[in-house]
């Protein structure tokens, strides 16, 4: 897809059908299993003797993002990627998509066009394919929700609740980088409407830049555990916050947890944008959220097989119900593990 | 669930997990192949050697609905019909939804139950499994996005593609029923915005409000057709209007049609209003949409089947691609067959 950014044409002057028409001309099906894409009254998938699995997601403009400073294209690629981030979450492969999008008046063809080509190349990285979809008028912002669907077979699906006492508790990646990447936007927004002149500071901070305008869903980590011959008890994707997270696995499993704040994993550059917006690292990595990384549960006699790979951090281990969740601080003191989300971050 | 309208639960109080874990306490699910429902990163389904089905719609606040006529219920209620009715098109069993919603703070944790409340009564009726979803904040509107994922045996399922010249067009039911029972609804707001004081008069309307307000989706065609031995050639829901969805088979299966207007199946109190309200009937029912019929193809030889099905109405014949889309009009003459959609009707 080629964009040329200087032209404009109106969604009206191509109606629905013809909306629909042009946007689906760049797809294209890579998956066996796909019989049938856009184009009937819904998708087919032939998933043989494989279970599916489904996840949606819906992103609402001005609640999960601000087009101020998210280009569209990357708002594409990033509401496709969190939904696969669900379906790596099972241990499933993700397949295919549906994709709805509510957009005004206000967004050209062009603008479209950049959204859907961000979406197209998650596609097209992760091997999805998009089978079809609805696009409609809306009277203010634009809405995405995207459906995924994947497939696996019925011993390697891994639930929530599978968690067991002794087992150890690890996290892929880093913590904390996509929350400290808004706080940079966030600033440099505020900055420019004040100052218009002024143009955004954002040397140096393209990593955490990036966890937050571009994630990616940790397709890898499946694939790296199933050669090392290690099955999770349990898992869930980071994309309320850690906390959040780890707390639905304690209550799915009836397990307790002690997690330990010296093993978090928080990049370099994370920690000190944390400390330069008087932030605390830990609070950031705990609640930041959106950082689609994977948390799960091990059997500690996988930890020898687990221990030499640089992108997985045991971060604790799992206790019996009655113990309670709780994290050791550094200081060796244990508090109760709460969930607080982003809006307690800002307060 | 039991619905007290005076009382006012703000949605703030609950969080989004708590409205999640409230909202879905009512869930029940009734497939075999529903492996596991809400609660995980996504939901499973096993459809063994099955074919899976996948349909996804969005309605947006404002623009397919409008609340101060609609009650929540009903919208609710519909929002999964009219993904049902997709999965029934391509003559599959709908078995699994799943449902993302964004509301704004106006609406209370009441309100959202009566919505959900209209979905779960038709995931019961239909024997549909609410599996997942996503519940989030919006600005301004109200947002529902549903997909719908359904089952068939491979050969089984109907394409749009499939329709073959010499076949005979049929559809089910009758059309302009919503289209007009809108009219009336909008008639009667239009009259209370003027003078409060009056009440609304519908009386007598009920058979194209119901088509309006809480439609049905077409599962029984399915099952009739398959009792008489009767495989459509091709088919499609009647959503958008007769005609798109006419020239939507037409396109797909590289054919032309002549449709014969005295042939088009109106209810009296459709074809009675459109006259009260100075439109054609024939218009309503070639373009008014929403009624969610089922617009299908099917081999001259099998017509003996379906003749004495007071619920099927043949309406004309499929011809070659050479000779267009073509409506023969009562008179006799011949006009090519355009969607007009609904703004059309109202010029």
């Amino acid at each position: 897809m080629d964009f040329d950014n200087t032209s404009r044409t109106e969604l009206s002057e191509l109606g629905e059908f013809g909306l629909i028409k042009h946007l689906t001309q760049y797809i294209e099906l890579t998956n066996d299993s796909t019989v049938k894409g856009v184009g009937d009254d819904a998708a087919v998938i032939d998933n043989g003797d494989l279970q599916t699995v489904v996840s949606t997601d819906m992103l609402v403009e001005g609640v999960h993002f601000d087009l101020t400073y998210v280009p569209l294209k990357h708002l594409g690629y990033k509401s496709v990627v969190v939904n696969l981030s669900d379906i790596y979450a099972m241990n499933a492969q993700p397949r295919q998509i549906v994709v709805s999008i509510a957009i005004s008046n206000r967004f050209s063809l062009e603008a479209v066009e950049e959204l859907y080509a961000g979406m197209l190349l998650a596609c097209k990285k992760y091997k999805v394919d998009l089978v079809g979809g609805d696009t409609t008028s809306s009277l203010s912002g634009l809405v995405i929700s995207v459906t995924a669907i994947g497939a696996a077979k019925k011993e390697d699906i891994v639930y929530r609740d599978g968690a067991k006492e002794g087992n150890l508790l690890c996290v892929s990646g880093d913590l904390g980088g996509a929350y400290m990447g808004l706080q940079i936007l966030e600033r440099e927004k505020t900055i420019f409407k004040e100052n218009p002149k002024l143009q955004p500071d954002l040397g140096g901070k393209d990593y955490i830049l990036e966890r937050q305008l571009k994630p990616e869903a940790r397709k890898d980590i499946g694939e790296l555990l199933k050669s090392l011959n290690v099955k999770p008890t349990s898992m869930i994707d980071v994309s309320d916050g850690l906390s959040s997270e780890i707390l639905h696995l304690c209550t799915q499993s009836k397990v307790g947890v002690e997690l330990y704040e010296e093993k978090l994993p928080i990049d370099p550059l994370t920690f000190e944008t944390a400390r330069e917006f008087n932030l605390d690292p830990t609070l950031c990595a705990l609640s930041g959220g959106e950082d689609y990384e994977l948390l799960f549960t091990i059997d500690i006699g996988d930890y020898d097989k687990i221990k030499n790979s640089m992108d997985i951090s045991v971060i604790g281990h799992i206790t019996n119900e009655s113990k309670g969740r709780l994290m050791v601080a550094k200081a060796g003191t244990a508090h109760e593990l709460k969930a607080q989300g982003w809006n307690a971050l800002l307060k």
